[in-house]
């Protein structure tokens, strides 16, 4: 401890040796620049000291320029005019490492037009916060908090709050999913779950197959880990006979399928039921296991109605499932989960608890309550009605403005636009200007293609925007062909 | 979507077509064993037929078995009569990767004694729930959500919440740590912090050196990452000699050194002022970059009295800081940060948006608020005195019941004890036996050491329990020396 080795020596007056005793750490380098000392009452006992010696030692201190005092906040340590000692550098980016290069080059977030509030953003596909029932929310908490509050803010299970898990348990039942054998992992979100996944089960030099295009953070995530990606065309439903012509050129390589079946990422398109059993045939036929992304999967008619390929796996235990409400409901608070085989789950819960022991236990028992109490069935519904409306007004709007255009997609949160002739990277420079921005489509290809498409998120913007956007994206399109004379 | 190719073709009744109908998809296995369907109002709407023909369609089913249902849930498929085809079948043992085996071969919580309410445990040194004031954390959560409650349930940013952000700068500042080239980045806890700096700046074989003993769950997270560990001996302070010779045999080849300067886990020591600053002079001369782990540095008497490591690095570039509140406040919400050059830190956010995207905010809204409002400095007081006391009746109740022991430490939430030739492990087999348990040293270890070691953690343990669980291990300890005629 500091300050335990003051002595009383000589016959000058007690706040001078004070004040010299202070000097001296300083000097030493024991007490930093810009630190706070003790409030006089407390350095008073530490010392042994009158209360008054300690002020008066400060006030020379003070007048001396080595401390500083900032009202309410206490002393601290001016210690700029003793020359720094030359501090230990570091060169961080020779010590950065392949996982870090990857995930930072892969980075979007790292090299894309800010946000302004004058700017038509349909970049987003996050949910608009303003359908969230605050007031509901509230309720969740205070009920979950009157239950068991104390248990909610210490240590959990790496597995996650049993409440929660007995919860989705049941929901993938519903979802016809069921098996004896499988069991969840609650995480932090899509994101978590499939770099656990990943974590786990891949070596870099891994082949995975997955659609072409897919979700960009997944690409990045695939990336990151040294996957090598093979891609397979959906632009009409997923094309089977590429899918098992790209298995037999890999043979026995391919580790892993990737899926989002309901509202593929960009294009919005949806599996039919047969393809999907199609699709869980030909993996079963070659042991290939399947990571199936949930992505929105409950903003579909109703989430009876069509089955994830999770469902067709009752009797087996290859697809691994991962389920998230993060693009619909409270996406801060970062909650997604896996059901798999028990096997897998135990390996994957050992993995979680050594990256970040658990998932926040109050977000999950908040997030219980929620779903528990039906407020999340109440909130669906709302979101259906006013996501569907938001959709088809963007459709007719894309009709009526962009010329030379295709719309791929069945709904979901954004239309994803293919056009003739049209670079859409060119195309963002150039809306840019007039104050618009969208995502450029070949983010989501794993290879060249895409450069003629563009991803519309629509949650968060308003209808009158939406509008106004779609009209300057047409006018600029029209534009670009005028000056390719087309 | 199911349901959609439903016509009605023939002359039979059309609740019977209805029910073939359904029939034929449970049978393609396009229908789950297990899934609900539909209300018979809302495929009445899907089909376009009446709502009593669905009724009957269901009734139908149900009688031949194909069907059940749940009051107040709905109808359930129960295809088990149908044989179901073979499922997707994977061997995940086979697919597990090197990182998965070692972080579950390290995972101790799976080999561990489970806890029941009848036993004494001494293994834990969570935070005592008891102590948390739930209603000032109510409050804290009542006040940001009254203020901005939608931003803190959408999506934030991967560096974290920026009002906490700034907090925790401000605390730094206060540590005597402030440099103008630093910054944070909040963590899901000191796990993930540790993981995410191993898994951006490590790669497989590097050597990172530490205090032997050190905490057992960064031993785990070093080995997972293939690091290859070198220990240096602290029982007397850190032993700068055998660091130095450590260092030189290693040439420069050291990537990192790990420590923990403020109660090290599991001894309690505190390194003094002159050790820290030794110990980064050392570094500087060798141009090692230093993790300190800030573990329980807010259990000292007055953390602005004993100066992190980090506060020498004012001028440098190459301690990297890892705080945490999660052993003294509300570990369930996992909140940690990583204190960091800034261009450490702009690599580390990139990492940890592809690992998770970013912590929970609604966490780090609650924690601020929290922080910010003084709460917490009542809550530290408060805290300091009752762990304290618990501390100290332990050392004594250590002194008068166990024979032959050495005491290690300067406090924390926990007594580090040293036995003469009593092997901890046949002492914690013995002591269960009593009910008793507690975690043996050899755990935090990074070689053959500390066999004759046991952790005992106070924090949850009532002053009873603590006296009765620690006379139990006296006298288990004199039953083995009898036994070994000492």
């Amino acid at each position: 401890m500091i300050f335990s080795d003051f002595r009383l020596e000589n016959n000058l007056p007690i706040y001078i040796q004070i004040k010299n005793y202070i000097c001296s750490l300083i000097e030493k380098g024991l007490i930093p620049n810009g630190s706070k000392l003790p409030s006089s009452r407390e350095l008073s006992e530490i010392l042994g000291v009158s209360r008054n010696s300690v002020i008066a030692a400060y006030e020379e201190l003070k007048s001396e320029g080595l401390l500083y005092s900032i009202k309410g906040k206490g002393s601290f340590v001016n210690a700029d005019r003793i020359t720094p000692s030359n501090g230990l550098s570091i060169d961080w980016n020779r010590l950065e490492n392949g996982f870090s290069k990857n995930a930072n080059s892969l980075d979007i977030v790292k090299t894309e037009i800010p946000w302004s509030s004058d700017l038509i953003s349909f970049k987003s596909i996050s949910p608009d916060g303003e359908l969230f029932d605050m007031s509901e929310f509230k309720k969740s908490f205070l009920s979950r908090i009157s239950i068991e509050g104390h248990k909610l803010v210490n240590y959990g299970y790496a597995q996650g709050y049993k409440p929660l898990i007995e919860y989705l348990t049941d929901y993938m039942k519903k979802k016809g999913s069921f098996s004896k054998s499988k069991s969840i992992l609650v995480t932090n979100g899509f994101t978590e779950a499939f770099d656990l996944i990943l974590s786990t089960f891949s070596e870099p030099g891994d082949t995975i197959l997955c659609e072409n295009p897919t979700h960009n953070t997944s690409i990045k995530i695939m990336k990151s880990h040294g996957l090598n990606i093979i891609g397979f065309d959906i632009e009409n439903g997923p094309d089977f006979e590429d899918i098992e012509k790209k298995i037999s050129e890999n043979s026995s390589n391919i580790k892993f399928a990737y899926i989002t079946p309901s509202y593929n990422n960009p294009t919005g398109n949806v599996m039919t039921p047969e393809s999907r059993l199609k699709f869980y045939s030909i993996m079963r036929k070659y042991s290939i296991p399947v990571i199936e992304d949930g992505f929105n999967e409950e903003l579909l008619y109703s989430s009876s109605h069509i089955f994830p390929i999770s469902s067709f796996d009752t009797s087996g235990n290859g697809v691994i499932y991962i389920g998230s409400f993060s693009k619909i409901l409270f996406p801060g608070m970062r909650i997604g989960w896996i059901y798999a085989d028990i096997n897998a789950i135990d390996k994957l819960i050992s993995v979680k608890r050594c990256r970040n022991i658990h998932t926040s236990s109050l977000d999950q028992g908040i997030l219980f309550d929620y779903l528990n109490s039906g407020r999340f069935e109440k909130y669906i519904k709302k979101i259906k009605r006013a996501y569907g409306e938001k959709f088809n007004f963007a459709r007719e709007c894309a009709d009526k403005y962009i010329k030379n255009k295709y719309i791929l997609g069945d709904g979901g949160l954004h239309l994803f636009v293919r056009l003739d002739n049209i670079d859409s990277r060119k195309l963002l420079e150039k809306c840019y200007e007039k104050k618009v921005i969208f995502m450029p489509g070949d983010l989501f290809y794993i290879d060249e293609n895409g450069r003629n498409t563009l991803r519309l998120g629509l949650s968060r913007l308003s209808i009158e925007d939406i509008e106004k956007g779609i009209k300057i994206i047409g006018e600029t399109v029209d534009e670009m062909y005028d000056e390719m004379h087309l």
